[in-house]
């Protein structure tokens, strides 16, 4: 596939071509230094965005029904007309060489959607990495016209505030807790999401699921209001991804937060300040690259980080040493 | 002072001079090149560390009482013969000039006990920068042969985060809500708190302290439990700063904590994870440094950062372009 990127490719992407699409997330994840230099001139004919898609990060353990929620409300889009890119950042890719998406039989109705466009997470080995390919993905799906990305992260480490640095927004799906045993959100995640969804509000859940919600509305109080947010937010609602129940309230509250931000600049102010540090940390680690190009610094930086983790060196002192070994240009 | 440096300053901070080591502080956070050579100089000197003080991080805005109870907590603390120092990070010291700790009359009694040391906040352009200093600090009064090392900040911005990254454990401050009108705790914050502590719950207050502490002890159970953290942790408690209610359980629970910690080797994990995080910003900052000593590199930087936000370059580009202009070595 790789074989066909040729001049044209920005052109196709622009189009709004699927298969065009896809070829330009191969390139953009390839390791090969020359897919690199192909995604790095694909990016910059690509920029700046004609249009913007609305950009969601979404998060949920694993069983909370979070790909059966990204279809139905992929689904639901799509059907009114909108198109619906779906991306995934999964941190346990390396390990298992797995990927979220990479089960064909998860979200087949949405996958053959003609409006839809479904991508796996790449397999890669450092998460920082798949996360920095998964920026450039979002900005291919904008550029190829979709008017919502959805990012999605099982939330392993640092991968929710990966997507959160890529999203404008960021949805939390958790599942209803049995009885009064209370679910402990994972620290740090309540303060980056708008909205906390709990999942599976049918059936026999449904009681609990209110339950659940209640619980958390009355948490999120605690939170000191952003500055970006209109009154109400973070919220707390019920959903059931499964019947569909609260599925077009939940697309409303998102579409109001969405629409309050950007009538007053704070979608703006957010992606400027995420493309400078996107752009600070590709520096950072283009600088990091050239210098562990040679085999010896790499070598001796490890052993530096080892002896700073064991207290036998100050950091300062360490990285003074590793840059002394480098001879200015 | 600066004059005074020679080659027996690590020897009088080892000896627990505090002259030394106000010296040495001063070293660490000069900006010139000379100085900046003698403070990796005295640092390699100092690791590693014959004995580790126990740091404790501790944030709280302005006017909930953070002065006094960082003074009475000291006072208690030296008393029993430990011996305290205290530093700060304010990051409202670039803009005015000033610094948390800058007013004399502030912690008279503490600064006045021979058991303690207290360390203004070094007045930096950068935040990022005044907390590497500090952090520095901290090594320093940990060789000074200081039992407990207090950093702390008001928590504006990133100043929380940073001072979690040099500490043991971190508490938060926090004055009674009136009413039932909740006071929100800055987002990020209540993840990284070991202690909440509602100061004031003394005379009319005691009864809202006690009603706000109930508030967050609930707030709390919604955060999943921390693999570092024994049952009952992170904690709510009332105190008073004032009378000195509440202050024996508090540093009783913050020992029990860091004692768990150590026991199950979470401290040391938790400093070795710190300190590679230290190594790598430095190595980053060592980096850019060399870079933008060029000028024209750093305007280009400047600029090129600039059409990153704006939408027009993609940060992937700029940072190829930035790196293409300057030749690798």
């Amino acid at each position: 596939m790789v074989e066909s990127y040729g001049p044209d490719l920005a052109r196709r992407v622009l189009s709004g071509e699927r298969r065009a699409l896809a070829q330009a997330i191969t390139l953009v994840e390839s390791g090969r230094t020359d897919h690199r230099e192909m995604a790095l001139s694909l990016l910059e004919q690509l920029a700046p965005p004609r249009r913007e898609a609305m950009r969601i990060g979404l998060s949920g353990a694993p069983g909370v029904g979070k790909s059966t929620f990204v279809e139905a409300l992929g689904i639901m889009l799509a059907e009114e007309g909108l198109r619906v890119a779906v991306l995934a950042v999964d941190p346990s890719s390396a390990r298992s060489g797995g990927s979220i998406l990479g089960d064909k039989t998860r979200m087949e109705r949405l996958s053959r959607h003609p409006k839809a466009f479904i991508r796996p997470s790449p397999s890669q080995t450092r998460l920082g990495g798949v996360a920095r390919r998964t920026y450039e993905a979002t900005a291919l799906c904008e550029a190829a016209g979709f008017d919502t990305v959805l990012v999605e992260t099982v939330g392993v480490g640092q991968s929710e505030t990966l997507v959160a640095e890529m999203s404008d927004l960021f949805v939390l799906l958790i599942a209803p807790a049995a009885g009064d045993e209370l679910q402990g959100i994972k620290r740090g995640i309540m303060e980056i999401a708008d909205l906390i969804l709990v999942n599976k509000a049918d059936g026999n859940l449904k009681r609990s699921a209110m339950g659940t919600c209640a619980e958390y509305a009355q948490a999120l109080r605690h939170l000191r209001p952003r500055q970006q947010d209109p009154e109400g937010f973070p919220k707390a609602m019920t959903v059931s991804a499964l019947n569909g129940e609260g599925l077009p309230e939940v697309w409303s509250q998102i579409r109001a937060l969405d629409e309050w931000r950007r009538r007053h600049g704070h979608r703006r102010r957010c992606r400027a300040a995420q493309a400078r540090r996107w752009f600070e940390s590709e520096i950072h680690r283009g600088l990091v690259e050239r210098i562990t190009a040679d085999r010896a610094v790499r070598q001796r930086m490890a052993d530096l980080g080892d002896l700073v983790a064991e207290g036998k060196l100050f950091p300062a002192n360490a990285a003074e040493e590793l840059l002394r070994r480098i001879p200015a240009k």
